[in-house]
C-alpha cells in the first residue's frame, strides 16, 4: 500500500529551486573533501516522531493526520512499517532508528511482547533486502510504560531492573538480527523526582552494573555495535543521571566502562544542560568519546525539550565542524530525534521537516568543510597558543616544570602582553563564509582576521 | 589628535573581500526599495560602549586599551570627543548617542556637572559642525552614582526625584541644543530590589508625574524629539517597572502618556524578557509604538545583559522585517547599545565589532527586503486568515456578530477543517533566502511553502 | 459509590499530629482577623486535575489509579460527580472548578456534547444542594481538541472562532445555573507558535471582540460573576497574548475592558513569565484588578508548568501577605491548579497532597497576619518613604512641582543621604515570624529592624 | 582602632528576641547529637565579600560605607585586618578565608606583591594568635588582574600560565604558614568566552598539570590542607571547564586527581549550573568528594552569580541533611561567600547580614537532625529500596545475575506493582518539622508518610 501519493522521490535540485519538494543543498552525491555528502551525514528517521507520534502535547490530543492511523494492534505496526520504507526511499536517508515500543505493541505479557516484536522484525528485515537503508541503532523504551514510574535501571523496584534487562536484552537480539551499527541507552527516567525519597548511590550503582551486563551480553551473542549513553539533564525526571557528556563521563570513569561506550549527543539536550550543542560536540571529541548525533534544536525562549527540526545554518556549520575535526561521525549518524510542531500535522510536512533539516545540515557541512580548507579557526588557534610550542610553554606542555621554575620564570618577567581574542571579526569571518557559501569560490586565510 | 592612526576609513568591498576593515554586506548606497541602506538603517554609536567602557566585569578589572585613556578628568572628556569624532567619520554611521555621564564627568556639585556638561556640549556641536554625524539620542544617565541606589524617578528618597529631574531637565536642554531626534528613558534602578521594602504604588506614581513633567518641559523649551522609553525586565534590579514593552504600553495607557511616549527596543533585553527580539518588535509595530531599536544580541545560555554585536543574520532578518513592515523606524535608528568582549579588548576591535554588527543588519535588511518584495510571509498569512475575508468570518472582524449567530453558526458546523501551519517549510524558506541573497537574483512565491 | 473507603472526613489535629490524614495548620473555624480561615482562603478543588488527569506526560502513559476508571463514557463522568463530591465532602472545601471538558464528555456534535454537559449539570445541582460546596468557577476547555490547534478566539480558522463562543455561551449559561462566582478565561493556545505564520494584530483585535461579546452576553443572561483573565506566558504555545498581568491589563485597558474583568493570577505561570507570585499579586492589587489566585508552585529547576501542590510557606506567606492588604480576595478563592506528581499515583496521594497544599496557605495565612498585625513591613515601608510626606515629597505627590522647582530645590542640595534597604534583616525577621508562628505568641516591632 | 563601635559581642537571646544585634536560632553551644551547634557548622567568613567589597555591579559604583575606606594602599590592607578580627570577634565566628587580592595590594612586581603578602600575612598571623579564629581556606585570585583575562592556568598565554603558578605557591605557602585547613582553587576565568579560539584541550591538559605541580609542591613544602576544587558553570566566561560537582569528577578521574581533591560547593554556582544545592552535596557526598561549603543562595529570577546570604531555611534544611549524613563537614566548613545588596550599603548590614546567615543554617541543622533522629526519610528510602534487600534485588546488588537469569525472572512476573513516591507528604512532613522545631519536643515516625 502506498501512504504518500502525491510525492514522488526527494530530488536535490539547487538554491534556486521553487520546488518544496526538492532538496536545495543536500546533493547526496556532491563530494565534500574526498566523501560525498551522504556518506559524511549519514541521515537517520526516527521512526518514533515520524510514524508513531500523534502530536499531542500536555494541552491538547494529537493532531496529526497519518493515513496508517485507520488500522489497529499488529495491523497498524505493519501499516507503520509500509509507510516507513516508502518514506526511507521517497526520502533517500541511509539510515532509520527506532525503541522496540515504537515498532510493536506491548502484548499482555512479556512473551507475548517478544512475539509482537519477532513478526515485525522480520517483516523489516525483509523490507531491509530491498532497500539500501540500514538501521543505524535501536533501542529499548523503558520509560513510558506505567512499569517504569520511579526508573528502569535504576527503578526502586527490582523487578521493574529485571523486566528493563529482558527488554534491552530482546534489544541487542534485534539489534544483530538487523545489523544496527550502534545501540542506544535513553534513560528516560534514570533520574529522580525528587532527592527526598532517592536512594542515589544504589541506583547509580545499579546502573554500572545494568550497563556492564548489557555489555557482557552483546559480547556474549557477537553484537558488536557501538554503544551510545545518550545524556539530558531533566524531562521527564527533575534530575537524570546522566545530565551532559561531561557527567556521563564521570559516571562511565567510576564504573569502569568508559572504554564500552561512546555518546549519542542531542542538540536539545545540550542546551537545556546549558551548554551549547557544539560544546557537547566538542567536550565528547577532544575525550575520544563522540559516538553518534540526535540531531534538532531546541527553542530558545521555552525550557523543555522541544525537538525541533534543525534549521540553525550557523549551529549546524559549528556542529558539521566538531564532526569533520573528529574525523567523521564514524559508526554513528544523524539522527533526527526532531518532530513537526503539532500545528505541522499533514503527512505532507513529514518531508518539508526532514528536506529542511537535511539542508540544514548539508549547509553547516559544506560551510565547515570551507572553513576547515582554509584553516580560518585553525589558524586562530594555533597564533593564540604559539607560546607553548617553545621556552617555558613548551616546557609546560611536556611536563618539564614545576612550581620552583614557574616562579622563577615569572619572577623575571616584565608586564605581561596578551593578545585580543577577536570574538566578534571570527563571528563574522564565519558568517561571511555563510553567505558565500552558495555564492561561488572564495578562499580567505588568516589575514582577514585582522 | 589621532587616536586610530593606522585605520582608513572603512569602504564596502562586497562579500569576497578579504579585508578585516571593510565591509562586506554594508553598502551605505546601495538601494533597498526606494531608499539607501544608509537611510533605512539609521546606525548609531553608543558613545559609553565605545568610548567609555573599561570592559571590566564582576569578577575582573578594565581590560580596555584606549589611547585617550592617557588624559583625565575633562582633558579625557575633550580627548573623547575627538577619538568619537573620528571613529564616527571613519567608520561613516550617520548617528550617535550617549548619557550625560558619558560625556563630562561629574561635578562636586549639580551646578559643576552642569558646567562640565556645557563645555563638552559646545564642544560636540562645533564638531557636528564639521561632520555629517547627528544625534540620534541623549539620556541621563540616573543609574550609576551611589545617590540612584534605590532609584530615580521611583526612588524612596524624594531628593533624589528632585536631583534625577534637575538631570533630565539638563538633558532635554542639551538634546535640543545638539538636535536630537529623541531623547530616552532607560530606568535603570526604576524597579525594585526586593518588594518587601517597596511602595510600589507609589514609586510607579511618581514615575508616572516624573514623564508628564518631563513631557511638559520639553513642551516648554520647543523640544520636538521623540520621547521613547525602553524596557527592561531585570538588571540590575531585580524588577524593572518596564519589563517588556507591553508592560510598558499598560504603564502608559494607565498614566495617559501613551500618545507622548514609543519604545526604544533592545535585543537583549527581549530575550531577557523571555520573548525574542522580533516579538517586541512586533507588538510595539501592531500598537503604533515603535521608536527606535537598540541593535545588539544576548548569549543563548547567560541570564545577564551581555549586550554583545549582533552576528545573528536570522534575527536580524526578522527585526528588519518589522522595520520594513513599519514603514521604515521613523524618526528612531539602530544604536548598537553593544560592546566588545572582554578578551577583545584592543582599539581595533571597536571597528571590527561595529563591522560585524553593520554588515548583520544590512544583510538582514537585504533579505527581509526580498522576502517582502516575494509577498513570502504575506502569502502565507493571507492564505490562513482568509476565512475572515468573508461570510461569518468578515462578520466577526467587521462587528456584525454575536454569541447567538456564532453558535448558530457552530451549530451548523461539521467537523472543522484546519490547515497545517507549515513553520518548518517557512523556516526553511528564510534560509534559502538568506543563502541565496549573494547569489545572484531569484525569486520564489507562495508556490514554495507547498 | 464510595471511592475513598478508608478515608474518613479531614479533621484539623494541630501541628503535632502523626495522623497523615489530618490538617496540621488548617483549621477552618479558627479567626484570623475577623474571619475564619476558612472565609479568607476560600480553597477551591480543581476537577481537571483531581478527578480526570491521568497524570501522563510527554514520556509516558497515565499512571493514576483511580477507582472510577472502571466505567467510560456519560457513566465515567457521572462516577467522577459521586467521587468528586465524596471528596469534597471529606476534605472539608469549601469551593470547586471545572471546565466543560472536565464534567462531561464531547458528543459527536456539538449538540449532542450540549446534551452532555447539561444531564452532568443538572447531576451537580442535585448534589450541590445536599452540600455546602459552591463553585468558585468554570471555564470552556478551548485548546485541547484538535480543532483549537491554532487557537479558539485567535484562530485563524473562522469557524473555531464561532465554536469557541458557543462553547462559552454554553459556558456562562453553566455557571449561572449552578451560581459560579467567577468565570475565568485562560486562552490555552491564544498565542502563537511562530510569529512567521501570525496575523497577530488581527488576533488580539479578535480576543477583545470575544471578550467584549462574551460580557453582552454575560449581562444579557444576568449572569453577574466576576470575569477573570488568567495569564500565562507559554506552553502549549511559544508566545501567549495574555504572558503576565501587565500584558494582560495593557490588553485589556488597549480593548476597554479593563473595567469588566480582573485576573485570575496562577504562581507557576507568574514564575514561568519570570516575576515572583507575589510580584504579580500586587501589581494586580495596586491596579485593582486581583481577583482570584490559582494556588500551586512551579519546580525552582525545571522550565515549564509543573503544576505542584504549594508547599512553599515562604511563598506562601508573601501571597497571603498581598490578598489580606487586598481585603481579602473578594468573589475569588484559591484554586488548587495542582497536580500530584506522577509517581504519587495512589488515590490517597490526592488527599495527602491538598492538605499539604491546604496546612502550606494556613501557615501563610497565618504569618502574614502577625507580620499585619505588628506592622512589621509597613514600618519599613513608612519609614523608607517619609520624604514623600513634606517639603519636596509632598509637593511631588500631589501635583504641585515641576521641573524648574525640582531643579532648583536640586540644587540646593548637598550630598544625598539614603539609608539602607535592610533586605537582609527583613527576610531574617519573616523567618523568625514563621519559625515562631506556632511556639506561642510574640510581637514584633520595627525596631528589629535595626 | 575600632570600627563597628555601635556594636557589642553578637549572642543567642533566642526565637524570641527583638533585638536585631542577636542570635534568634544559632546558639554555638548547644548540642546536636554529640557536637555543638559550633562544631558542626563551622561558619566562616569571606574576606572579600565582607572587608573588600564595595558593592558596585555592572551599572552603578560601589555603595559600600566602610570606616577603613578613608585608608589606601598598605594602610587600607592593615586596617582590613584590623576590622575583620573585631568583626570576627564580635559576630563569634571559628573561620574565616581568603584570596591573597583580598588582604594584601598587588605590587608593581611579582616580588613587591610577595612583599606586601608577607607584610599582611605576618599581621594576620599576630592577630590570630590572640584569637580563637583559624583559616578555613585560602585561594589565590587569578582571575581579576587584566593579565587573567584569557584564564590562569588554561591561559593561551604560557607566561600567563606561569604567573599562575608563582601565585599559586605563594598561596600555599601562606596556607602552611597560617595553618589553612583547606585550600581552594575556584578558576574564576579557566573556560573559555567562545569555542571559536580555544583550544580547549590544551587548556584541560594544562589545567591537570597545573593541578599535579601544586599537589606536588603542598607535599614538598608539608602542608597537608585538604584541596578543594569550587565548580561554577559560568560567569564571568561563558563556559567554566568545571561547570558543576560530576564535570568535575570527570575532570578529577581523567587527570588521576581523584585521591587529591575534594569539592568546595557553592549554593549559588548549584542553581546557576541547573541542580538544587543539595543535589550538588548529594552526589559529592556518595561519590566521597564533599569537601566543603560556600554558604549563599541565588535569586530565584535572576541568572547571574547573586551571592545573597542564606535565608532560605528548607534550602538549609536539605543542606544540612547531606552534611550530616556525610559525618559531617570534616576539614571543610561553612564558608559565607555571600554579599549584602547594594541597597544594604551600612556597616551594620554586615552583621545583620551574617546573623540571617547563621540562624538560616543553625535552623536547617536543627530541624535536619531532627528528621534524621526520626528516621523520616531513611524510613521512607528503605522501604521503597526494600526489594533489592532479598531475592532476585539482592542478586542485583550482590552481582550474581545477568541478562539471562533477570530475563527468566521478569518472565515469570505478572503485573508489576509500585507504590507511590508520596513526594507530597514527604514535603509537608519536612514543613512539619520545620515549623515545629522551635515550638517544643516532637517526634515523628514513618507512619506520617502514610
Amino acid at each position: 500500500m502506498t501512504y504518500f501519493t502525491n510525492i514522488n522521490k526527494i530530488k536535490y535540485e539547487g538554491a534556486a529551486s521553487k520546488n518544496p519538494y526538492a532538496f536545495k543543498f543536500y546533493n547526496p552525491e556532491e563530494k565534500i573533501g574526498d566523501k560525498t555528502m551522504e556518506e559524511i551525514l549519514r541521515f537517520g528517521v526516527a521512526y518514533w516522531h515520524t510514524f508513531t507520534e500523534d502530536l499531542s502535547d500536555p494541552f491538547g490530543v494529537g493532531t496529526a493526520i497519518r493515513p496508517w492511523d485507520k488500522f489497529t494492534g499488529m495491523d497498524l505496526a505493519k501499516a507503520r512499517v509500509e509507510a516507513a520504507f516508502e518514506f526511507f526511499d521517497k526520502l533517500g536517508v541511509p539510515y532509520f532508528c527506532f525503541h522496540d515500543a515504537d515498532i510493536a505493541p506491548e502484548g499482555s505479557s512479556l512473551r507475548e511482547t517478544y512475539q509482537n516484536l519477532d513478526i515485525i522484525v522480520d517483516m523489516i528485515k525483509d523490507y531491509m533486502k530491498d532497500s539500501k537503508i540500514k538501521l543505524l541503532w535501536n533501542t529499548a523504551n523503558n520509560f513510558s510504560h506505567s512499569r517504569f514510574v520511579h526508573g528502569a535501571a535504576s527503578s526502586s523496584n527490582a523487578d521493574v531492573f529485571a523486566y528493563s534487562a529482558a527488554k534491552v536484552k530482546k534489544g541487542l537480539e534485534i539489534g544483530k538480527e538487523l545489523g544496527a551499527e550502534n545501540y542506544v541507552f535513553w534513560g528516560g527516567r534514570e533520574g529522580y523526582e525528587t532527592l527526598l525519597n532517592t536512594d542515589m548511590k544504589l541506583e547509580m550503582d545499579n546502573l554500572g552494573r545494568f550497563f556492564h551486563m548489557a555489555v557482557d551480553y552483546a559480547k556474549e551473542i557477537g553484537f558488536d555495535a557501538q554503544f551510545l549513553i545518550e545524556p539530558k539533564p531533566k524531562e521527564p525526571t527533575s534530575h537524570q543521571y546522566d545530565f551532559d557528556v561531561a557527567s556521563g563521563y564521570a559516571f562511565l570513569q567510576h564504573y569502569d566502562l568508559q572504554n564500552k561506550f561512546k555518546f549519542n549527543i542531542e542538540a536539545n539536550h545540550a542546551t537545556l544542560a546549558g551548554h551549547t550543542f557544539e560544546h557537547e560536540l566538542h567536550y565528547a571529541r577532544i575525550h575520544g568519546m563522540l559516538g553518534s548525533v540526535d540531531a534538532n534544536q531546541g527553542h530558545p525562549l521555552l525550557g523543555w525539550d522541544t525537538d525541533e527540526f534543525p534549521t540553525d545554518v550557523f549551529s549546524t556549520t559549528l556542529a558539521m565542524y566538531e564532526v569533520i575535526k573528529n574525523g567523521g561521525i564514524g559508526r554513528g549518524g544523524l539522527n533526527f530525534d526532531a518532530k513537526v510542531r503539532r500545528g505541522s500535522f499533514e503527512p505532507e510536512d513529514l518531508f518539508h521537516a526532514h528536506i529542511a533539516g537535511m539542508d540544514t545540515f548539508a549547509v553547516g557541512l559544506k560551510v565547515a568543510q570551507n572553513l576547515i580548507d582554509d584553516n580560518v579557526l585553525d589558524n586562530v588557534v594555533d597564533e593564540r597558543y604559539n607560546s607553548y610550542t617553545e621556552g617555558i610553554g613548551l616546557d609546560i606542555v611536556e611536563g618539564r616544570t614545576d612550581f620552583h621554575k614557574l616562579e622563577q620564570h615569572a619572577l623575571g618577567l616584565g608586564e605581561i602582553n596578551n593578545k585580543s581574542g577577536r570574538l566578534e571579526v571570527i563571528k563574522a569571518t564565519i558568517n561571511q563564509y555563510l553567505l558565500r557559501a552558495y555564492a561561488g569560490e572564495i578562499s580567505f586565510n588568516r589575514e582577514i582576521m585582522g
